[in-house]
């Protein structure tokens, strides 16, 4: 009985890992393609976001719900801004700063929201980027001044201004109404010594998020910092003018700021 | 006995689900991060890749190779494919052509290696990308002029075709040897009605993929032409001058062409 109690164990083992890792392993052109799962879908859908393939998107489709939260919560996202993180640690290892009478001048730009700090326990309560995005909402949830560090790229911050890098913090939060939130949120988080944070101000309300920052990028170059790396979790953050050296993109699949 | 068995059942089921699937769903801050498995480390590099976080990456890192294969044989790629060229297709059907007098100045770009047509059966024996690029090896390849065409980009074709669009075939394939071999196979695979094949001349030799491809489709915008949209398998295909007014980034996870 014991034996046939293994048995029966193994069968519904292997049965069950066979689906759920390895089933479309060994399949080849003349198997027929298996009916498209939601989870492939997603797949699609965020690889789709994460390549700029779909610029301006509005809400996590309802399907995709699940597939979100598992990637967010599950342990991958995390993963993937690790991996980022050392690709961009990397980079930085190889630069050189100028020694050449331009006292740092040598610059980064980080973005603030989901790149330094994260919003994921907002989102969490918004369907994970399915339900709209609501301003009042957020603007609410900004002032509590509770992101946490995104923790990979905190130890990035730290290293860059340990290696001698001016750190800019660029956000499109509202200075008027968020620079204190803001200021006190990062600062509770670990993220001290930056070199400035802009927010946008007056000058800048209504105008396109890559409008906003190519122009603060195109002031900080006449300046005359030279931006080495610009790191953000928006397409909008990495696009437009000055962009730096080097640029980096860090997963959300919560939300699209157009 | 029967319910004992059910119940040791029941238990390695669920344990093996949770494992498997939702281990760390639920799990938050507090909880210590799993190991990294090589699944996960491959989905990220292969994230980075799309997301042309790692511009120039050489080989598939050979702890990925059963992880690119997979990808690659058991549908999702297809899958990924197919979903982009949905948003694709939705964008075209957006579009109005310009009734202004000029005849046929509405101009689409498409990449040819594995936009249009894949090597995948190349690079199976190639360890999907693990070994080193080999350019002897390639070009017989090409000569034999059996590239399958990928499924969803010719039905794209045949649609950019039937609705009025130039298309452009934009290829960094050498012209003096490989142009028979590649326009039989375009033929052989229905790529027909294009409006020019241009591949790599003389003059773009040694400049790289970005300078050689920016330069034609510069020129194309000096005839006159309106280029709608520019489709490629390369982040070197989409960017530099004279992009088109939308871009789209088909999974490419086996080759970089820097």
């Amino acid at each position: 009985m014991a034996k046939r109690v293994r048995d029966i164990l193994s069968m519904f083992v292997l049965a069950i890992f066979s689906k759920v890792i390895g089933t479309k392993l060994y399949s080849r052109r003349s198997a027929p393609a298996e009916p498209e799962s939601e989870a492939n879908v997603c797949l699609s859908w965020r690889l789709a976001v994460e390549a700029n393939n779909m610029p301006g998107w509005s809400t996590v489709p309802l399907h995709c719900l699940s597939h979100v939260e598992t990637y967010m919560m599950g342990g991958q996202y995390e993963q993937d801004v690790n991996y980022i993180v050392e690709q961009i640690e990397s980079y930085v290892s190889q630069v050189v700063l100028k020694g050449d009478g331009c006292d740092g001048c040598d610059a980064w730009i980080l973005d603030i929201d989901d790149t330094c700090i994260s919003n994921l326990f907002y989102y969490k309560d918004k369907n994970y980027g399915c339900d709209p995005f609501d301003p009042g909402d957020f603007v609410a949830w900004v002032m509590k001044g509770e992101c946490p560090a995104i923790p990979a790229i905190l130890g990035l911050f730290t290293k860059l201004v340990e290696g001698g890098f001016k750190v800019f913090l660029l956000t499109g939060r509202d200075q008027q109404t968020l620079a204190p939130a803001t200021i006190a949120n990062l600062h509770n988080q670990g993220f001290i010594g930056y070199h400035r944070v802009i927010f946008r101000n007056q000058s800048f309300k209504g105008k396109s998020a890559v409008a906003f920052k190519s122009e603060v990028r195109k002031q900080l170059v006449e300046e005359g910092y030279r931006i080495w790396g610009n790191v953000g979790d928006q397409w909008t953050d990495l696009q437009g003018e000055c962009l730096g050296n080097r640029t980096f993109k860090i997963p959300n699949p919560m939300y699209c700021v157009p």
